[in-house]
């Protein structure tokens, strides 16, 4: 598969800061972060960060290993679970942690009919929805700087027609209809924080989700990017219908994120289960052949997003065994221990899809450079610099101490 | 159930042309017209009114005592079936002549993936769409006054993915998408015709059908009324399904049309057949104890929704039997005779549902009068006026000569 536009390939200038070139120099390009986002649920920080505990310092410090963007949980209910009172402070010191540590966050998700606040339904349908555009604004307002990137809505296919339980969400969404709740939660995000990349996201990949996100575009909502959960219970959905999926959902010309990815390295979750959360089990075992088969699918799917165009983020759901439905999801198991699922990736992330490397320059100080797409420090002796490579980058870079 | 929103209650006052009440007078109220559309496919008025051929005369005669709402067909391969040279004339003939009996028209359909003109897909998309643009335009402009209603878009849930021909419609649709393109047809259609009433149409009730319209309406396309195919040709749908169905697409608050109902006496097809157009038959006779049955499931349907305030239109596809896949599915056997279900709908639509009385009114002229939405004859004496009953109406009326 083709990933070369992945890379970048140009005739560099490196300079000195007098502006005279670095002729005929040494010149050491090595990467500290990729565009491309490889992400992982990062719910694991908050204890960390919070409490410093050891088992998920080994955890959090492994993980970084890997990635450089992060989902935090922002769900209604545990982030405000009495109203008024939001746990603003865990999330912020998290977020700020990775973002420390090059680390783009993402939180999610902002409006959804599960995990709802519960005190929220006493309120009539006028007052949910401006609560909901008002909480939308304090976390989007809030967080602006440190996390610029949301799940604005999810599940919006199912929203209306929820029937699991009654919920403050599904009852707006039910009287106004999914794409004028849509479009209002989208502006109220976009008007909090203009720069911010605003996702709509399902797990729903049918028809029906195609027909609603046609419909928001041709209503102007502003989606940057269009997330496809894939979280794969039931069995690995394979090549051709990745493909198929990718085809469908490119059509928009905008972005794709892949933004709930599950692989299992144990038995699966029989076919007949509609909603994965029926499926509760005391425990569900990480196997050797499931883990290795685990590894061949997640290299198989990564490879595949990797060289689509469209795609910007990959993010799988668990990073540990055992969270969600318990499920053999992660990428170490619940000992911490690394899976060869994690090996697999690093190799990709951090190798094959890695750029590091010397160039001589000519006596002008031209290069050429051919190097994946993201940060780099520049070295020519003790002299260093901070760049990076995109397809927009300035081709003259000084090169200083 | 409730159909007194279908009738006006009103203190009516009758005066003479001089302003002097009809006081003390006997006032006969009878109507000549139902605001509702009944309506009924009227194909077969055209080669009555190019021929005037007998067996014509007798059908589109007893289709007039029954039904105010015509469909006529404007699928773009018959009525263009060589570029520039369109069948205008025997619609417009056969449309006047309609308008003529007091039956409102309407295309049928703009656009459509389906009995589309062969000749378009030698262009490009760009011009296809033009083309598909034009013609709108000179159909809609040039029959306005004598057609002002239109099934704009036919079934576009299925309109890009449909793969059993190549054909223009489903090429620009693909490329488009379905929301942009139909966005573009009602744009077109709107501007030809401001006050036209201009219809969405579809076979498919599922939520795709939905999502679709919501994203038409908050991307501003002027739809008037949602329309809804009914073909029961695999067994009628009951009344649970109708009013689920009614109950789901109601939410828009916009009037809905069934466009295109059918209901047959005779065998039902099987359920395996997904695409009506693979039951392909030699002979679908009709039964007495299918008559029977398709006058019960005829009279229950057109109950329900003359009950539903916002089914505005009720149209049968068939009038006489072995049309559309040579199916029992009308009103008359296919030698002209007439079926129970014609006898049970002229008695609802003509009689049960229809005013016809006479009131006295007191000294200066007032009456209370209950009567059925529509056109009506007021005399009073040798006196006559005509009247239109609906909820704006001026309550005062002059009864002249």
């Amino acid at each position: 598969m083709d990933i070369e536009h992945r890379k970048i390939k140009k005739n560099i200038r490196f300079i000195r800061e007098s502006g005279d070139p670095l002729g005929n120099s040494q010149i050491h390009i090595s990467q500290t972060n990729h565009a491309f986002l490889f992400g992982c649920g990062a719910f694991d920080f908050i204890p960390y960060v919070m409490n410093k505990e050891e088992r998920y310092k080994q955890l959090t410090d492994s993980w970084l290993e890997i990635f450089n963007y992060a989902t935090l949980p922002f769900y209604w209910g545990g982030y405000e679970p009495e109203e008024g009172k939001p746990n603003y402070d865990k999330l912020m010191k998290t977020a700020k942690y990775l973002q420390s540590k090059g680390v783009k966050v993402k939180g999610h998700p902002l409006c959804w009919h599960t995990e709802c606040a519960k005190w929220l339904m006493k309120y009539d349908n006028d007052t949910i929805l401006k609560k909901q555009l008002e909480r939308i604004d304090r976390e989007v307002t809030g967080f602006a700087g440190i996390i610029d990137m949301w799940d604005v809505i999810n599940e919006v296919v199912i929203m209306p027609v929820f029937d699991k339980y009654d919920n403050a969400v599904t009852r707006i969404c039910k009287e106004k209809g999914r794409v004028s709740l849509i479009r209002e939660v989208f502006a109220r995000a976009h008007e909090s924080n203009p720069d911010a990349i605003l996702l709509l996201n399902d797990f729903n990949t049918s028809v029906n989700y195609e027909i609603l996100i046609d419909g928001c575009l041709n209503a102007g909502v502003p989606i940057s990017a269009i997330g496809i959960q894939s979280h794969q219970h039931q069995g690995y959905w394979g090549r051709e219908k990745l493909e198929e999926v990718l085809e469908r959902f490119s059509g928009f010309g905008i972005p794709i994120h892949f933004t709930e990815n599950t692989l299992i390295s144990g038995d699966i979750m029989p076919s007949f289960i509609e909603d994965l959360n029926d499926w509760q089990v005391d425990s569900w075992p990480t196997t050797p052949a499931g883990e290795e088969r685990q590894a061949k699918e997640i290299e198989e799917m990564y490879r595949i997003l990797f060289a689509h165009p469209l795609v910007e983020a990959i993010t799988t759901w668990d990073y540990t065994d055992g969270a969600w439905l318990k499920a053999p999801s992660g990428f170490v198991r619940e000992d911490g221990s690394r899976k060869p699922s994690f090996e697999m990736l690093k190799k990709l992330v951090k190798q094959e899809w890695w750029t590091d490397f010397t160039v001589t320059t000519d006596a002008d100080g031209h290069a050429t450079v051919e190097a994946f797409k993201g940060d780099y420090h520049i070295d020519c002796g003790i002299r260093r610099a901070d760049a990076s490579f995109s397809d927009d980058m300035d081709p003259v870079i000084t090169v200083g101490i």
